[in-house]
C-alpha cells in the first residue's frame, strides 16, 4: 500500500482524536475514594477490582466510530512507508506524569488525586501504583513505559534502604511486564532531594557526586533487569546559579568523568541499550550545561564521548532554548544531522507559564514536523515534506533505528 | 541640610551594604536543631533563649565601620529632602519570605530549615515563628511587617476553625507588636488551597466565591485589629487558563462586585487603611486579569472603583509584564500618574528562571529609579533625576503620602 | 441554511488555500522590467496594458477546483450565521504592504521590485501604482482598501506641496474606486519622516506637534472625500526612548488634546466614520503609550474619550505585548468587552525576528479564535466556541457592527 | 604596583565617564552643512579644515578633572595586573557604527547626518570619510580600527569595479594609518546586497557562493595589506528562514568548505592574523547557524576546523541567544573554556527593541564581568572575581593572547 492511497490528512486528525480519548480516560475515572490528604484507601496494596473500572481495552475502530474511547486513526498493525504504525509511533507511558503528577505549582497545593492514593509513599502504595500503571498500559494497548527510580519506589534513609525499596517494586514490575512490555528507558532522579541542590555530577561536594554515581549505577542495573531499551541522563541541576562562584570548566570536566564511568559500567554489566542525554536550557537550575542539542554535541565531541551517547529531545525544553522553528523541529534536526537523534519527548509548553508544563502536543503542524524528523532519521534526506502523521503526548517514544531493508521499493 | 552637601553616591552603596548585612543574619544562624522534617525541637512553643543568638540590634555605624552587622548608610533619623530616612524607606519584614520560604522549586524539595521549625504547622509552631518574627524585627530596628492570613496561622478544617487559629496567633502578635510596630499590610491567601485553583473572586464555583469573601472579611478585621496601614489584594489565580472555557467579562464583573463588597466592609468596620491591588501578568494563572498598572487602572475606572484602591507595584511582576524600562520604573510611573501609587515591593526577578523568584534588588540603577518614583509621588514633577538613594528588598514599604508642608523651601 | 449543514472544517482549509492563491498572484508576476534601482520603466505613468497580465478575476470555484487562482472556500455571497461571507470577512487591500513593501530589513537592501516601479517616487509613479492597486483589487474581487497618506503620494518640501501631491493622486483614486470600492480606513504616516523621531502628538517640539496635526487634518479630509469607513491613529513613535528625559504624564496630556482636536474636526467636516487607535507595545519607539487594548482603554477613560474611539487590533502587535493566548485573542476579547473592538489586522509575527514582520496568518487555530471574537462582537455571549471560520491576511477588515436584526432566529 | 593599592571602584566610574566623553564628541559637532539628503558639501573630497573642529586630542587628566573631554580613569600607559591599560583595553573604532550609521530603523528614515556627507557614496566621499575616521582615531588616542569592505568603499557594478574602488580607498587608509595604527580586523559584508538574501556560503545559488568567496578573498587581502590582526566572518544570512525548504546539513557542509578555503587562502598569502567567527542567533536571518559560542564550537569540531578559528563574541548577540548571566558573560566563558575566545564586541542591546541596537555598554556590573573573562583568558583559573575594570563601547577590542611571561610575580 502506498502513501498516496491513504488519506493522511484525515489520519492526523484521527491521531489527535485518540489523544483526546486518552485524556478522557484520565479524567473520567470516578473518585471513589476520598481525595483529601488524610484519607486512607487501604492499609496495604489490596486495591479491590480495577483501577480504571468500566474502561475496556482501547481499540482501533476507524474514522466512522463514535466511541470516544477508540483509536480512530492509530491502527497499530497498519503499515505506512514500510513500517507498522506501532513501529513508527513507539508510545511509552511516562510513570512520572501519569501517576505521580499532583497538579501543584509554585503557588498552589496539589489538586489532583488518584482514588487509590492513600497519602503515603509506602512500598505498599508504590506497588499499588505499579499495578495501576500496568492496567493503564494494557488498556491503552501500548508496550513501553519509562520511569525515574524515585517515581516508582520510595527513597530510603540510606542508599541501601532506597535500593532495597527499588528492588522490591521492580520485582513486581518485572512480573507485571510479561513478555511484551518493557521500559523505553529508565533513569535516576538526581534533582528532587536537597543533596542535589547544586547538582549531582557537577556538585561541589564530593559526597554528593559519589551518591549520584551510586544512584545511577543502581538505576542502570534495574533498567537492564527490566529489559529497558535506553538509559536517560537528565541533568536538571547540572549547571549553575551564578558564574561568580562556579568554575564551569571544572564542573564540565567532572560531568564528563561521570559519564565516562557510566559508559564503562554499562559495558561491564552487558547493558546494550542506548545512553541518552536530555538537553534543557534552564529550570530548575538558572543555566544548565546541556542547553540544547548543539551545546550537548559540542560537549560530547570535546570529551570524546560522541559514539557513546545520543540525545533525548524534549520539545518543551527545546522551546525554552529559543530555537523557535515550529517548536522543537530545529533541535530535532540538529540532533539528527549530528547523528544524535535517539528519542523524543513530543510534548509542548506554554509561553506564558514560566515553568516546564509538559503539556500534550495538540498542534498538528508541530506534530507533523516532529514526525518528519523521525522519518528522515530512518530514510535520510530523500524524505522531504511529507503530508504525514503525528503522535501522542502522554507518551515517550523512540524513532526506529535506520534500517535500509525497510526502505520502500 | 541640603542634598548637595551629602555624598549620595556613597549613601547608595551603604544601603546596599546594609542589605548584605540583613542577608548575613539570615544565613549565619547556626543550625542547632536537626533540620530533617521528622525532627521535633519542642513539644510546644517553649523555644529556649533567642532565635538569633549572638546577633545584637543592628545600628547605624557610618561608612567607616568594619562591622558586617551594621548599617553603613541607612541612618533612620537622618533627614533627607525634608524627611527622615525611615519615613522615605518604610521597611517592612515580609513574614512569607522571611519565615515560610523553604527553598523548594517545581523540581526540588525544600532546602532551607530554620532550627526552630519542628516539621509541623501547629498553633504552637505558629506562635514560635511569630516570636522569631518580632525578635528579627526588633534586631533590624524596623517597625513594620506584613503577612498573609495563612502564613501566620494554620488553616482549619472549617472556616471557623481557621478563624480561631488566626485569632490565637494574632493575639500574640498584637502583644509582641508593642507601641511602635504594626503591619504595613495584611492580606488573605487565596491561591494555595485547592479550592482556589480557578480563582477566588473569579471562581466558577459560587461556594468558592463565598469562601474567599469570608476569608477576606476575617483578614481585614485582623489587619484592622493589629493597626495595619493597608490591606492588599493579590489575585494570583484571578484570571484564566484558557479563554475557550472562560467568560472573561463575567468574571471581571464578579471581581468588581467582590471588591465593592470589600470597600463596603472596610467602611463598616471603620478600617481607614488603603486598599491595594498588586498587579501581576501571569503565574500561577496563565493570564491574570490585573496584568499591570494600566490594565488595573482601566478595571478600576470601568467599575467606578477608582477612588477606593491604589496599587502595590511589585518589581518582579512588572518585569514579567514586559515593560522593561529599568525594571519596574515604567509601571511605577504609570501608577503614579494615574494617582494610584500606593506601595512598592522593590524586589527583582531572574530572566532565566521561569517562576517568580522574589530576589533582593541588587542593582543600584534600578533602585535609584524606584526611589525617583517615590520622591516624585511626594513632590511631583518638580523632581527630576535626582542622584538619590535606594532601598531594601527583604522588605515592603509605602511611599509617604503627598504632604505639601513637607516641600523643601 | 444552518451551520450544521456545512462542512466548516473543509471551509477553513479552503480559506487557507485562497490565501495561497493570493500569494501566488504576488509571486507569479513576470519581472518584465529590469529590477535594478537605476532602471526606468517609463517616463510617465503610461504603463502599457495590465499590471498583472494573464491573471483573470479570481472566482469561487468550490473545493473540487484544481485552479490555483480560484477561491475554494470563500464564496462572497454565501450566507453563514445570518450574514454573507463578504460581510463577515471584509477584506481590504493594504496599499502599504502590497505596493510599497520592498523586502528591506535592518541589515539588507530591498529585494522585491514590481516591474512597473521606475526607482522614483514621482507623482507619475504614484499614479501608476494606484492603477496597479485597483487592478489588483478588482481581480481579487474585494471592495475595500486602506492607506497612509505618504504611501500613496510623494511627500513635499512644504506641507502645501505634500497636500497638493496627495490631492492629485487621491483624485485618481476617487475615479478608479467607482461605485463599490472605498477605503476601509485612511491614516497619516507620522513615523517615517525624521521630524517625528520623538513622536508627533507627543513630540517635545511644538512645531512637530502642529505639523502632525496638519497632516492628520488633511488625511482625514481625504479619507472622508474617498468615502472611508474609518480613520486610524497608529502612534508608532508616541512613546519614549527613556523615562529619564521624558515627562510621561505631560506627553499623555498632549496626546489627549491632539485626539480631542481630531474628534472636533471630524464632526466639523461631517465625517461619520469611526476613529480607531491601533495599539502596539514597542518598536519603533522603545515603549509606546498605547501598549495594548487595556492600556489604551485606560487612556480613553482617563481623558473622557471613551465614546469617540475604538481599537484596531493588529495581531502581531498584540503578541509583542506579551498576551499570548492563541496570539491576539486576549487583546481582541479585551477590546470587545470594553466595547472597543473596531477593526482587526489579522496578521502574524515571527517570534525569532525582532521586528514587526506583518506575516500572513497561516494557523487555522489562531484564525478561528480571531473569527470567534468577531462573531461574539455581533452576537454577544451567546456564541461559544464555534467550529467556524477564518480570514485573510494580505488584508485588513472590520467586523460588522452589532445589529440585532441580524441575529439568527 | 598591586591591585590593592588602586581605587578600582573609582576607576570603573572613570571609564564610564570617558564613554560619555566620546559620546559628547559625536553629538557636539556643529552641523555646519545642511543635513538634507539633497545637499552637497563639496564636489570632491576637499573638506576644508578639521572634521571635529575645536576638539583637541583627548588626554588622561585624572579623576579630579572637570574637562568633559578628558579620560578620567583610562590612563593608557598605566600598568595594572602586569599589563598597561592600553594592552588590556584594546579599543578599536568601528567604521560601520561611527561613520556609516544613519539612525534609520524599520519604520523611519535616517536621522543622523555628518556635516561632511554629501548624500552620495562616491569614491571621493569614501575618501573624505576615511580622513574623518583617522582624525577621530587620532583625537581619541587609540590605535586600532575595524571595517567591512563595503563600509569604506563603494560597491561596483562588477566585482572588478568593486575591488578597484576598495583598492583606491584602502591605499589612502594605508597612508593615513602611519606606523602605529592598524586594523583590529577587516571583513567582507555578505548581507546587505540582495544577492545575499539567502546567504553567502550557504546560498542555494552557486553563483552567489562564488561571489561571496571572491569578496572574502579580496577583503582578506586588503586586511593583510593594512596589517590587520584578525579577519572576521559574520554570517548574518548564513541560516534559514524555514527548515521546510532548507537542507540544513548540506548548507553546513557548504559553509565548512567555504571556511576551509578561507584557511587555505590565508596561508597562501601569508596572513598570520586570527580568523574569527562572530556568533549570532537570529536577525537578519530567522535562524542563523552560528547561534552561540557552543553551537559554533560544535560546528568547528565536527568539520575539523577547531585550530583554525576563534570567536568574536558580541554581547548583544549573546543576549539574543538566551544565555542571560550578566549579559554575555556565559558566552564569553563558554568561548574561553573551549579555547576560542578571540575578540569581544562589548556592546549591549535593548530588551524592548527587536532589532540589534549595538548600544554602548553602560552597566558597570556587566562591564566588570566582561573584563573578568578577559583577565581569565590571560591568567587562567587563578583569577577569581576581581574588583576590576572595564571598557569602551564605541569600540571593538581583542583580549591579549595568553602569555605566561606576563604573569605577575
Amino acid at each position: 500500500m502506498t502513501l498516496e492511497k491513504k488519506n493522511m490528512a484525515g489520519r492526523i486528525l484521527l491521531l489527535l482524536l485518540c489523544m483526546n480519548a486518552v485524556s478522557f480516560i484520565v479524567n473520567a475515572v470516578p473518585q471513589t475514594c476520598p481525595a483529601d490528604l488524610g484519607g486512607k484507601c487501604a492499609e496495604d496494596d489490596d486495591w479491590e477490582g480495577e483501577f480504571f473500572p468500566g474502561i475496556p481495552k482501547i481499540k482501533y475502530e476507524g474514522t466512522s466510530s463514535k466511541n470516544p474511547l477508540a483509536y480512530k486513526w492509530y491502527n497499530a498493525e497498519e503499515e505506512i512507508l514500510g513500517k507498522k504504525m506501532k513501529d513508527w509511533l513507539r508510545f511509552s507511558v511516562a510513570f512520572w506524569h501519569t501517576f505521580r503528577g499532583t497538579g501543584a505549582d509554585p503557588f498552589g497545593a496539589p489538586t489532583k488525586y488518584w482514588p487509590w492514593e492513600d497519602g503515603t509513599n509506602s512500598i505498599a502504595m508504590a506497588k499499588r501504583r505499579m499495578r495501576a500503571n500496568f492496567e493503564f498500559i494494557n488498556k491503552l494497548g501500548v508496550d513501553r513505559w519509562c520511569f525515574h527510580d524515585r517515581d516508582i519506589a520510595p527513597d530510603g534513609k540510606t542508599l541501601e534502604e532506597a535500593n532495597a525499596n527499588l528492588d522490591e517494586v521492580v520485582a513486581l514490575a518485572k512480573e507485571l511486564q510479561g513478555d511484551k512490555i518493557r521500559p523505553l528507558w529508565g533513569t535516576a532522579q538526581l534533582f528532587m532531594h536537597p543533596r542535589y541542590m547544586h547538582g549531582g555530577a557537577t556538585s561541589s561536594e564530593v559526597g554528593v557526586y559519589a551518591y549520584a554515581a551510586a544512584q545511577v549505577k543502581k538505576a542502570m542495573e534495574v533498567t537492564h533487569y527490566l529489559g529497558g531499551e535506553n538509559y536517560v541522563f537528565w541533568g536538571g541541576r547540572e549547571g549553575y546559579q551564578s558564574l561568580l562562584n562556579t568554575d564551569m570548566e571544572r564542573e564540565l570536566d567532572h560531568l564528563a568523568r561521570f559519564l565516562e564511568a557510566a559508559v564503562a559500567y554499562k559495558k561491564k554489566i552487558g547493558f546494550n541499550g542506548t545512553l541518552l542525554i536530555e538537553p534543557k536550557p534552564q529550570e530548575p537550575t538558572k543555566h544548565q550545561y546541556d542547553w540544547d542539542a548543539a551545546t550537548t554535541a559540542n560537549f560530547l565531541r570535546k570529551y570524546g564521548l560522541l559514539g557513546e551517547f545520543k540525545l533525548n529531545i524534549e520539545c518543551n525544553h527545546a522551546t525554552l532554548s529559543g530555537h523557535r522553528f515550529v517548536i522543537c523541529h530545529h533541535d530535532l534536526e540538529t540532533a539528527r544531522i549530528n547523528g544524535l537523534l535517539g528519542n523524543i519527548d513530543a510534548n509542548t509548553g506554554d509561553p506564558q507559564i514560566g515553568w516546564d508544563t509538559d503539556q500534550f502536543m495538540t498542534d498538528i503542524g508541530e506534530a507533523t514536523m516532529v514526525m518528519l524528523s523521525v522519518i528522515r532519521n530512518v530514510y535520510g534526506e530523500r524524505v522531504q515534506m511529507l503530508r504525514t502523521c503525528s503522535l501522542l503526548i502522554l507518551v515517550e517514544w523512540t524513532p526506529w533505528p535506520v534500517d535500509s531493508e525497510m526502505l520502500p521499493s
